[in-house]
């Protein structure tokens, strides 16, 4: 059980934004340097957390992008809900019954509730609550882009 | 997020070993047949089952394979957790600390405590539970094999 890369750098993106100082922005380019990732794969992620309305982008020289409101505003839970594929096992994925037990079999919907208390667990936590030793974050995040 | 085709098989090796009535055994070639799935990754789920203590394997004419213990004793939550990687996100691979934001971050512990709920909630539900409506899965199962 692994979530997709898609969420992995979405929560990266969110992190290396909500760790800008009030008024800073941080670039696509700049994230994929610090955690040594695809850059192509991270403007995706940005333009998709744009999309989402996470993120607020602005285009020249001091353009970037930044939290479109207060990280402490963004839940983890919703973050992953709106990222992630949760199709757990085959019957998640086929709307008919691929699987000859189906009409009988009660897994999807036990699985079905397990993915909820896993996401129920992730409601509890917020943007901030990650980031929220700043100043080792902030050291972190520059002393990478050295 | 989705589990690996080895949790999903193996989930289905026992669900149709526990359809099966007293002295009856199935085999890896019935499963596979029955699933419409691939009888050698079936043959080694099914050897790595029997290794676990839940399957019993017998030779011969009337040989096959049966649950070793009744299915009300066996836990969804501890076959998922047996059979299952829950390297959720990259940091829960590597020892070190290879995302560079690692010691500041507290992702990880929130996935871990996500996970924890998921398999909680898997542990509440024992083989017997899933394959309760006995008579329509037997009737399924065999409908399959024709």
């Amino acid at each position: 059980m692994e979530l997709s890369l898609f969420t992995d750098y979405s929560l990266r993106v969110l992190i290396r934004a909500a760790a800008c100082k009030e008024g800073e922005r941080t670039s696509a380019r700049e994230i994929a340097q610090t955690f040594a990732i695809s850059y192509n794969h991270v403007v995706k992620v940005t333009h998709h957390l744009a999309k989402l309305g996470y993120l607020d982008t602005a285009r020249g020289r001091n353009g970037g992008v930044a939290l479109s409101r207060p990280a402490s505003q963004i839940g983890i839970g919703e973050i992953v809900r709106k990222t992630e594929n949760f199709a757990l096992v085959e019957c998640f994925k086929t709307s008919g019954n691929a699987c000859c037990i189906s009409p009988a079999c009660k897994l999807k919907r036990i699985f079905a509730e397990a993915r909820d208390a896993f996401l129920n667990c992730l409601d509890r936590y917020s943007l901030d609550e990650i980031t929220s030793s700043q100043a080792t974050l902030t050291l972190l995040l520059s002393a990478s882009r050295n």
